[in-house]
């Protein structure tokens, strides 16, 4: 299947291990995956949606965003789902109708990625979970990175891009207030290194 | 060679890939590794001391600590070095004098382990960078945990002991307020979550 992506998702590059064929044309791919921080996938599912054809996959890969996101392209015959990364091999796949959860759990599951099926109710909870996660794994990987540099003496490659919007999005699930502190200080410690270069974190409020 | 292991490091099971046998009675042992937390390990090598004969070779692997703790067996004949996890793959390695030296990086090497020579001088700058590496990375492993329990609902296995005495010396080499802060933030998360329980961190002060 020809595979395009816009905004460069882990979930991309999954599949193509089992074979699918990447290309550039929005016009030419069969399946499209999107990755766009929280604010902006809305205006980037308008954009993309006069390329898309009656029966074409299209996929976003938000874990804040449900696939009613993928409204304007389903109104045009695509199949829709929503699929993102919880673990590292992990995705949360969420459809409108049993088409699009199908086609997205076949999708993943032949390139050797395991799915769970999310709602939305199950999603929710998750939301908090997996952008903490995520938080204390860069904190973790760029002072990894400290340690490296030491040792070696050279610069290290750059880590992904931290979404400030989908940080800001999960921090609003979260119900617990000391959950609340520990979130709000790794996000602190991230602004502070000039990890989060969009936004400020006064207290518990963001301020763009 | 007989290896033995006091307090089960990573670096005994790294030697065991390239052959050597892992034995549980220090009399027999031709190498001993040590593991034990800051405070502790001088006690542990005055109790190891007398199963040491000459020629066994000795190492702990404490980045807090240099191979001077290692005296009551090096004055026995032993061979003595300290070799600390730097990074998963890199231990960091310092001895007394060249023989040390030279079997340390021998026994790491041919195991597939890279190995830095640290001294007096470029041990202090690593401490608290691997320190605070290593408490992140417990915070983003834990942070993942509870993604997994969510996820598979079912309880985790616990991960390796974090090493409060390692972590409290550790801050006494941090210059910079700002990472002083960053470091103190991290550890007072983990000690809310009950992950340090030997002490509490008020402030700039640990207590215990």
């Amino acid at each position: 299947m020809r595979i395009a992506t816009v905004g460069g998702s882990a979930l991309a590059y999954v599949l193509l291990n089992s074979g699918h064929e990447l290309v550039e044309d929005l016009d030419s791919a069969e399946c499209i995956i999107l990755q766009a921080d929280h604010d902006e996938l809305p205006t980037l599912v308008e954009e993309v949606a006069p390329h898309v054809s009656k029966g074409d996959i299209v996929i976003h890969t938000s874990l804040t965003h449900g696939p009613q996101v993928l409204d304007p392209v389903e109104v045009r015959g695509a199949v829709v789902a929503s699929a993102a990364q919880l673990r590292p091999d992990t995705w949360g796949v969420e459809a409108l109708d049993e088409v699009g959860l199908t086609v997205a759990q076949v999708l993943i599951s032949d390139s050797g990625g395991n799915v769970i099926e999310l709602s939305g109710d199950t999603r929710g909870p998750l939301i908090a979970r997996v952008a903490y996660s995520n938080i204390t794994w860069y904190l973790a990987a760029w002072a990894e990175m400290d340690v490296v540099q030491e040792i070696r003496g050279v610069d290290v490659p750059l880590l992904p891009e931290v979404l400030p919007g989908e940080i800001r999005e999960a921090y609003r699930y979260i119900e617990d207030i000391g959950q609340q502190q520990a979130y709000s200080d790794v996000v602190r410690l991230l602004t502070e290194r000039g990890k989060l270069p969009d936004f400020r974190w006064t207290g518990m409020e963001w301020q763009e």
